[in-house]
């Protein structure tokens, strides 16, 4: 099978991080996957919700939505709809569970941050390219806290990074773009730490079904591009990677 | 590690199904997973929805909800709330796409198969039971179609059923119950076929990660119940088991 | 005229009351009238609606929903429409009222309690049977109350049960089932108290009317049969029905 | 007793009907009953609800509503809560059927009237003001219709009108006022034909309730003023009452 | 041009307002423009919004509506769509902003007014209706604030009214009527306040553009229709009037 | 006084208008005026709202929103709310209104134009901006469908950009920024054509007024920098600009 834009099986498409791409928000990027673009905001609050209140910690979501016209037929927005659809709240609720898996809630204090994920222009692994962004907006609004005397040190235990892995014509395969990801038979999204760790592991055959042999390529080939995109991300933060993890 | 219930850390709740609960239906279920109990029922119409038109295929769908006292502190209806919840339309799509993986959906010729997964009452694994009483439900409902001349043959290709597995102070434990689930550091919920193959593969740690080895004995360990369960099925549906992969 | 179901006209079909069938619930049943089931739980919670705080006094209220396929023809969830509909909420208010009425607030002190009827089949007199059902709930619920410490008495001044009579075919006839509902002239909904006062009469010809004297047979009609619900409710009850109306 | 305003148990508030006070629509009044003012209009639509269509029949519905400050108190619109609020859906249910009870819907041909029930100032009994106004504009309407050649004939079979009644400090009142409503033991709406035949009897005893021998009398009464209302009605439409019931 | 009501081309429609029309409310009149009817209640609470507490100073809102048949064709209630439509919106905003820009909201003390304008029948210029009769009501109700003690003198810095002009087969037009309304080039409300100065300039050509030049006419024959409004107003106020702007 | 960012009265912020910024799209432009960004897509489908059809004509209509994090501090999602608020409504109306004013609907045929204009980062003027780059996408829109043999010339009549200007201190400025617009005493949107005309003038004192003399130098400002605008988005442009108004 030839990919269709010629990539080898193993190949990841080409990943670029841009920091500070937002001047009211204390962290931000524009993650690109490819095409697929994606505007990762992180807001600093100190309003919790209601259910973490007095409990000496702290909280992060995420939301995420697509621009109408980031895909190639205009989809209606939410708010016309008049609620978010499933699938967005299916994206959302996995994006702030990876955050939170490597965030100390406690030495995070009582601060609530959320990360905005927008597409800006999708192809593919619009949710595994805003965790992998949204991890690099947090980090550096985490800094803004610490440069800022809210916090004294960095409340990230470890990096953590997603990527999508599929079966696409019986081949295994990294990183589906669009029209790979709407022929592939077998999807799975994964989101591993810099400990090389799983912290999701969302594996789904609509129409088909996957054998225990393939979920073990699957899960070998995302662990190699989580490497690299954890690798690229600690490049990206530079000096503020180095508080990560300590 | 002693479980709450006395069980071995390997040993599923005692399971239950029984069949035609529900005069007007097509097929019903009333699935008890230990004090897990839902209602199933199967609606078989007519009315396809718009985009699946004049395509001489069928859909098969769900809809999932919890009674508002299933649980230990009452919920809100979603009515009243004005919108299903994102956990709401994340588990009915995720029951929508396990049966789906086992329906031929040319064989099923233009009907809509609805399967509604009321939660009586709740005790940890709903989405599971959900899925493992659906079936039936749709397999009862697609022998009445058979019955009453709508469709030829059993538009099954296979048995699916799900089980939860996770993580417990360190431990590898089946079938979680609902104070199991609330401690636990990894929950994985899997679905898989009767061919011993993965539809899905849901693994979340949400303050926690897993490693490679702790994810292949939590897979391991699932298939097994996920066997005995395809097993009780097939006694359960008697003679509609017979004609199912057929 | 022959009914449907081959009743005498004065004939109330089989009723059945199971207590504790949640084990979350602090008050449970499921009523059975026919082939109509409900299943109704008490909630008891020590928050009350801000209108009705620091008065001393406590709260009874009902919500009401029928399962999509607990009807011939599958409906659409409220959640999904976004709104509980207009018959909805004037089934609940009803129940709430009827309830209420024989409630001694103050004994009940500052608790609200929730009556959720749940209707899992229906097939007519879903409204009336809710009512009679969520009464025995209500009780129960108040027992836990009393066992538990939380009040010194039961705060019940009298039973309260529920019947429908109607008009069909010009013949006056007992709990209407829903193939006589579909075509009655006049569907008259009672609520009486074990003293055989009135708490509510609803009575309504849609496409007709009706003349006094056959409202007073309605009445009468209604009178024998909620006599024979309220000893039934006293029977299921055993012990707790003895501090009612104490 | 004295009664608030001064009136006699069994009297009723002045009524005061002015007809077309609205240009644009097919019918309309003003309805006033002491302080009670609603101003009801009747658009005659081409347009049946889908359920209706094909049949050869017409069909009348109403909504109703109350201007924010038609109370004492100022109410939020039901635009801005995002939906009619239950009591609003339950009136506009009560009325629609109340005018359905007196219509030939062969006669009406496959037009829908829709009767706009607008609470300009409210001092109790709006929802009885509004059926009796609307019938009125309703028969105004079907006039129109008539006028304009859309249909041959009247399609009233009888006049139709409402007023409350109730028990106060244990004595039975008619037509009360919202300070006699508001602390009332029982409230009785009742809808009659010119035949003297009951379209609607609701009785509800919120905090009470209420015997046989009681509601006789309430009955009586009712009859009493509703009688007075559509001589009232046939009074005001002058020629156009001629025609109903013919 | 022959204008479809036989004006002249500066001619406004006639203009009356009537004070007192409702008994709850601290303020209300019934603004009649031609065939425009709109009542306009103003409603005094101690609640101010959330943002505005503690700064001791007050707010003034408005809502707008029109009932259902207020207009030629009837339009789906507000509540039944679930949301205020887009102009309707639009113009509460505006009819916020004309009164708070006349209002010294120091010497209104920490109190809300509410200004409910709902339109009984429309014929063209509803929202300029809206203000001209708001303001009237406004000033009743600060007037009842003095009567009852609750502040020491008139908060209203200055008379405010507004109008609409436009040009229609390129003539210009005092106070558009619907039907001039919908076939008019361009479209403009002008709010002034009784100093001579604008408070709001909204022009628009939708699928027309206008010149500098014809800008310049309609602002002049804006201001003279105001003139006239304002007049109106004081004549109306009688003795309140005098209190306004010292 | 001194402007904040040290412009002159009447000089405008640089702008800079990026077209093809996203590759599903028929027109796409990112505009930036000073720190205001905003993204401009123009989708062409061929349907038609129901209203518009069988017309022979198009239509082209405008959403717009701002990402939560675009402002200071975060604003929660309108599908979180569900539902667009009155602003949004009111400037999405504004931006449709504006296009269509250059538009031939005949000429652009039986197709539906979206301009969905999403704010990235805001700081004053994101309604103007969207306008003037939504011109430019409608532009390219159009093109791609004359290059793909849809329509065989540009529907465009004209050229449309659209400035604030207002008063501040006194002073009558240019191309307001956040600061400024948050501290103005009058905000004056302007919408002109390329020969000089106005589509849309919106001025508005909020707590203040303005004279006739103060309105006629806003206009003037206004031009002129709309005139820079318009020369902007020729060149901008290039070739595409020479077929528009011919």
């Amino acid at each position: 099978m030839k990919r269709v834009d010629g990539r080898e099986n193993t190949e990841m498409r080409p990943v670029k991080i841009t920091r500070g791409i937002n001047k009211h928000a204390e962290g931000s990027v524009l993650i690109e996957v490819g095409d697929t673009k994606v505007i990762c905001t992180a807001t600093v609050e100190d309003r919790l919700p209601n259910w973490r209140k007095l409990e000496g910690k702290g909280w992060v979501t995420a939301e995420y939505s697509m621009l109408p016209r980031s895909t190639g037929q205009r989809s209606p927005r939410d708010s016309v709809r008049g609620r978010p659809n499933g699938r967005t709240l299916e994206i959302q609720r996995l994006i702030g569970r990876a955050l939170r898996s490597v965030t100390d809630m406690e030495a995070l204090g009582e601060y609530n941050i959320t990360l905005d994920c927008d597409v800006i222009q999708a192809d593919g692994g619009t949710r595994t390219a805003s965790i992998t962004g949204a991890f690099v907006a947090l980090a550096d609004a985490m800094q803004w806290m610490i440069d800022n005397g809210l916090i004294p040190q960095m409340p990230l235990r470890d990096f953590v990074a997603a990527t999508s892995v599929g079966i696409l014509q019986g081949e295994i395969i990294m990183d589906l773009c669009y029209t790979e990801d709407s022929a592939a038979e077998v999807d799975m999204n994964i989101v591993m730490t810099g400990s090389d760790r799983f912290v999701e592991i969302q594996g789904t055959g609509e129409e088909a079904s996957f054998s225990r042999e393939e979920t073990d390529q699957l899960l070998n080939l995302a662990r190699d591009g989580i490497k690299q995109l954890i690798n690229y991300q600690k490049q990206v933060l530079g000096p503020v990677a180095d508080s990560i993890g300590k």
